[in-house]
């Protein structure tokens, strides 16, 4: 057999929905000493990780870590853990996400009510509220940022709906933490997951969650054993927890980075982090408009870490997509579901989100459409960063 | 709040249960520049993963690929696919692994007829057999190398009995893979699960799992969904397989990382590396003996790369381990279960497997053992490697 050689990855600019670039701090980060999972020195870098995150998500929750799972990892522990068959959930479904949620619950044997909106649009509190008049739901759960469309839900409405019909609120900032304000406690959220590889920009391969008191209580008095023996909570918070005892074995070098990247998000601090990201989206989106493009998703409710930018008619959206990668090692999203072909998707997401980065794109992305046979006037777009 | 510097871990000789030392160029490749999940360089480099795990695990089975979990996903990767509410599963019960697939399994609804031995000891076909008469069922499962115990059981003669009784065969083979004889077509294994971070000698945070024909077309005919979104082969065989439907993002760097591991694997040469893991742990095995120290597995079955050493009496099994770790640097594991206090776990595991390494824990074990009361004669212990 012939052995492949050492792999050289090309340096990308990653302005697609996910994976983020990475600061140089968090790739030199993997690659300190290895250390076991249960050595002393690793257990209190745990500690350390444990704190930022409460820090970053904005809780008090005792029961905040990362799952050793990528995003959806961390979707499937909330609902492994807060549900038992029989049980009836609300799910607010705009997008891949919201879908994806349908389909973990129901293979938990939940009875799932959903509520719906066009993709590109945000779930409707009123549209909630009358779904929680038919059923009495242990669970209402929504996207906070959905990386498929580009549209921004707000939560504490919603929240407010759920508890007042006696329901937990679950929510997936999988690509909203660290681009946007994510209040887990202003916002009264019972049990949330994320992904580090977007606007926290850290590699993917770990998901942060954290569960409230409630939320772990629930966990705590099932009738029923978890049905994943992985992400099955109360042995989580046995090693995650004071007791140190055992469950798996954790991902080292993926801890080391999100370590890592936790301090710089809050070195530069939640507020200018946020603030960083929505003056790099106005810039982006000011000069597509000068270009004739918009952005799907819903009027005032659009992500500033992901942007969902319809293709103009007559242009081949996967050719324009392929050079930019090809040519420029610029990598940017397509379009999912009903938006195929429809929209590229752009990400400003963490590292990504620099005024350089746009304008870096833009040229490029002007370039292509030019020569495409989309007159667009370059010089007039980038003016506008 | 205070903001933690940054994490500097020390530098660790890591001899316990794993994970195991890493080679320089294992630890480098994550540093390298991040790419996108559906890039077609990264695309390609998946594909040479599934090629050399192919390679390492001795089998042709087209769906070889990592689980994106550590090895504990990959057991419940394996029972959560192939089993459904109601089937009967025989597993071998020797040590915590066999303990925890009993666990996982029923967590999917199997009905479990368990075969056990005294841990340290191996699963005795005969016992599997009369377990085969009792009932019609749809898995075998054992756990081929115990890292708790240190024992190898023997896996042909039981697929033959598993096999003959109509049932799959499923094999744990975490911390053999890499250290010692692992032929999956061989020996005609259905579905098999590893780690990365024993024999294999890359960080924890990937699962090594591959499935016969035969176990994919059982998970293909399933009559109910996958318990797991995550887990769920038939979605995996999308992303991993030629279509390359997103799934799931994959961890990118840990993907990396086991390119470069599985690459010096086979620069090595399965046979040099397994006569490697023997020669050294004969070493030790033989320096033990002048210690008057023994081994607590069953003889003729002790594994290469995890020993067992027996705590001889009066001495503070925990308080060595404290001393190798804070002044020598050097990491082994602790007894588990019923051996817990009575073993130390001593690894010789992929890079970790060494002469010099031998030496080296040896060396410091040895004053340690005098110093606390029990003598030992360190030059002739050390003349037998």
């Amino acid at each position: 057999m012939q052995i492949p050689a050492v792999f050289q990855p090309p340096f990308r600019l990653l302005m697609g929905p996910g994976p983020s670039d990475v600061a140089p701090s968090v790739l030199k980060a993997m690659s300190g000493p290895l250390l076991g999972h249960l050595d002393p020195v690793f257990v209190g870098m745990m500690e350390e990780i444990k704190i930022m995150l409460r820090q970053v998500f904005q809780t008090q929750n005792e029961m905040t870590f990362p799952v050793s799972g990528t995003g959806s990892a961390g979707m499937e522990f909330c609902f492994v853990n807060l549900i038992e068959p029989g049980d009836e959930v609300v799910i607010g479904v705009n997008g891949v996400f919201g879908t994806r949620m349908v389909d973990v619950a129901e293979r938990c044997g939940a009875r799932v009510v959903k509520v719906e909106a066009p993709w590109g649009q945000i779930i409707d509190p009123a549209k909630v509220a009358e779904a929680l008049k038919q059923c009495r739901p242990k669970l209402v759960a929504i996207v906070h940022a959905e990386t498929s469309t580009g549209a921004l839900t707000p939560v504490e409405e919603i929240s407010r709906l759920a508890h007042d019909a006696g329901a937990m609120l679950l929510l997936d900032t999988v690509t909203s933490l660290g681009g946007c304000p994510v209040k887990i406690d202003d916002w009264k959220v019972d049990a949330v997951y994320s992904g580090t590889q977007k606007c926290l920009s850290c590699p993917p391969g770990l998901s942060p969650v954290s569960f409230s008191a409630r939320a772990m209580e629930v966990a705590r008095q099932r009738k029923k054993k978890v049905q994943s023996w992985y992400l099955d909570v109360n042995m989580l918070a046995s090693y995650w927890g004071q007791e140190r005892v055992y469950h798996h074995t954790a991902p080292i070098t993926m801890n080391y980075a999100l370590h890592e990247a936790l301090r710089l998000v809050l070195l530069e601090g939640l507020e200018a982090r946020w603030r960083r990201h929505r003056d790099n989206h106005t810039a982006l989106r000011n000069a597509l408009e000068v270009m004739g493009l918009g952005l799907a998703s819903q009027e005032g409710h659009q992500l500033w870490q992901l942007n969902a930018v319809t293709v103009p008619a007559g242009i081949d959206e996967a050719a324009v997509r392929r050079r930019l990668l090809t040519e420029f090692n610029i990598e940017i999203g397509a379009g999912l579901g009903p938006l195929k072909g429809k929209i590229w998707r752009v990400g400003l997401m963490g590292e990504t989100s620099s005024r350089a980065n746009v304008r870096k794109f833009l040229t490029a992305f002007c370039q292509i459409l030019n020569e495409g046979g989309y007159k667009v006037a370059t010089d007039a777009a980038l003016a506008k960063l």
